[in-house]
């Protein structure tokens, strides 16, 4: 009784009437967690290398938020269900930890709390669904959880540019061209991952400004707010929400070294009542009843994490950041192949331009991170992952020892694979 | 300069491009959460009464419970982004948990660690979305989550009955005859809420039947597994996976009383390998990369939390659960209007039939819920909002001296609103 795999797949079709959705495979493709963790398929576990970077020599969190979390759970305050919005303490907390910088000052009830930022962009993709046409302007580079939401809400991506030679200062001409009359909202991120940039008053002043003349809204990805190192001040884009309404992502992820805990906020900038009138904060709320909501151990502990941290914690970390930007592109120059444009002044990344004219085996930056994984179980991000081809992302928050290994092993790479014949043409000319 | 707000709702629509997405209302409003938090709007906060059910006053969980959180954030291991589909240890925990009554055993590959119940019900009502025209078989009465996630995702509500003279069993003629061609998946909650039944072997086997007879899947939501109390044995339904896939979800929420934590799983019984070669495993996979995942925090907590939890914990809280169940339906003895056809043996709640025809001024469980709130500060959940007009689901999962406290405030409120010239007429003849 011959049988085959076909004859079995034929007989499982005719019984089952039910089959997965493909559009979850379309926006999961874009996804960074897709890309990383795939990317970890390739490591030789026998090259007698462990896998790069480590999660264990990252910087550490504050004891304090340790036993915010501990406390919580302990009082017994944290186990029922949670009004949707998130508990009414936590939203405050986010709102005496904001306000500070805003002249429009913000009330509990205009900051809702989410499971992470991740959680807070799928939620206003959703909501800026309600027209089948609307478009989005996100910048390029990016973070592609954006990318990914939108495709999978439905809403069609434009990108604006980010300039390398302006110190990754948004190409406003292009910003402005980008939009058409579908056009809903457009995304800041600001710390910028993955430049490293800290965009300045007076342009995103003028961002408002075009945002208004074009209609949209701004999202404005803060998470990386406690992480600036350099010495340009962080300006919160909610100052300018009386041109443009502003929404206001954060999260604790980024300052206080904690991505896995997944808490963060929606804060409205609607000084002018004009994300109410058009729906957008019916929207959200309603939004918020359907989607799971952060853990309500970590709304408990979220006051005690955002007031108790002392400033030392976040002196301290960013020093070393800075000192790792130094030891990291004074190593670059042994590694002619990635060229920094620019130092960052915050995040906790390298976004260097690979160039693959060294090569004769290398054809691009997916190809580089690739061969690099394999060999060397060192994990970069491809650019092209993140709209941005032939650059790479480098993660250096981690201790210094760690870091010496990633350039290391990149040092090594370059040398066995870097082309004799070839010379080093730099990007940006000195 | 006279202006109105008329003229300023024009002005704010000529220049704004964005509106709130309308497909997020018609969603949220099915959800119990809005409508539960909505009823707390209609309480006299000046009335003297405290607000029930108390969220302080319900059964508390267990030490170990608490220990496992309060180690694991304190171990710093829990600080870095999981993998989507949850770590590894998780899973695997969740494996030793479930096995045991399983005769095709899963592996950890088998299980997606996810945030709560709530989360895997949005991720596989996603995952069955791609044929525009499914429909999914949803229980009446039933967990309205199901409903608004269905209409989220664009899947089409059939719903079959469960009947109260039979111990709230399946009507399984109306099961098969509520399927059509387009029909993927059929939604089994066992134990069952709100009636609080558990399914015997062999009415589960024949569930199973007609799954496969009519070609879907079998999702079986088992959160109440750890809450039984009555004499009838939890059957999980994984172990009719050979005759049709089943997805069982589960979650620590109900059986440890900590709704707010947010953790719980799917796990994929497939012992034929049908949910991957329809696709439905990587579908799932996929939306794993796009949405919000479990804390870490709670992830790495959870091997301790499924096996420290000493037995004595679920048999003192169920032992505590049965006599609440005999002293609600000793008092319900004095409310004649509500009349409970069956004593429940899981779950925490009754699930009693609402008798309208006692009242002049009250004219169905909707209204009699918000009166009820409005006058007495005591929110129980309207039958309409999980399928069953002139229904109400009372939840006694409390203290003994809240319990007598709750049904008091029923009795006030019964003696008050009481036609005193009508007769009781029981739903079901003694």
């Amino acid at each position: 009784m011959a049988s085959n795999g076909n004859d079995n797949c034929n007989a499982i079709e005719s019984i089952w009437r039910f089959k997965g959705n493909g559009a979850t495979s379309d926006a999961a493709a874009v996804t960074l967690r897709k890309l990383i963790f795939g990317m970890f398929q390739n490591c030789d576990f026998n090259n007698g290398k462990t896998i790069l970077p480590s999660v264990t020599h990252s910087f550490k969190t504050c004891p304090e938020a340790e036993e915010a979390v501990a406390a919580a759970v302990r009082s017994g305050m944290a186990n029922s269900y949670a009004p949707s919005p998130g508990i009414y303490k936590a939203r405050r907390a986010v709102v005496d930890h904001i306000n500070g910088g805003l002249p429009n000052k913000l009330r509990p009830e205009d900051v809702y709390i989410t499971g992470g930022c991740n959680q807070a962009i799928e939620i206003l993709m959703d909501c800026l669904a309600g027209n089948p046409a609307a478009n989005i302007l996100l910048p390029r580079p990016g973070y592609p959880h954006y990318d990914a939401r939108a495709v999978y809400s439905g809403i069609k991506i434009r990108n604006y540019d980010l300039l390398p030679e302006r110190d990754f200062e948004i190409d406003l001409n292009g910003l402005e061209a980008a939009a058409n009359e579908n056009t809903v909202a457009m995304v800041l991120i600001n710390p910028n991952n993955p430049c490293g940039n800290v965009y300045t008053y007076d342009h995103l002043n003028k961002v408002a400004e075009i945002a208004r003349k074009l209609g949209i809204m701004v999202i404005s990805d803060e998470v990386y707010d406690q992480v600036v190192f350099g010495d340009r001040p962080f300006v919160p884009m909610g100052i300018f929400a009386s041109i443009a309404p502003v929404i206001t992502l954060g999260s604790i992820s980024k300052g206080w070294v904690v991505p896995g805990w997944r808490i963060g906020w929606i804060a409205m900038n609607d000084p002018n009542g004009i994300l109410k009138h058009t729906g957008v904060v019916q929207a959200i709320e309603d939004c918020l009843d359907l989607v799971p909501q952060a853990s309500f151990i970590l709304q408990e502990a979220l006051p005690d994490i955002l007031e108790k941290t002392p400033k030392e914690f976040f002196d301290k970390k960013n020093k070393a950041m800075k000192r790792n930007v130094e030891i990291s592109c004074e190593r670059l120059k042994d590694i002619p192949c990635l060229l920094c444009p620019t130092k960052p002044e915050s995040c906790s990344y390298l976004w260097v331009k690979l160039d693959t004219s060294m090569f004769d085996d290398i054809k691009n930056d997916f190809d580089f991170c690739s061969k690099l994984v394999s060999e060397e179980s060192l994990v970069l991000v491809p650019g092209v992952a993140i709209g941005a081809e032939n650059w790479v992302r480098i993660s250096i928050g981690t201790e210094e020892s760690e870091l010496e290994e990633v350039f290391d092993r990149l040092k090594s790479f370059y040398g066995r694979h870097a082309a004799p014949s070839k010379e080093a043409v730099g990007y940006f000319p000195p």
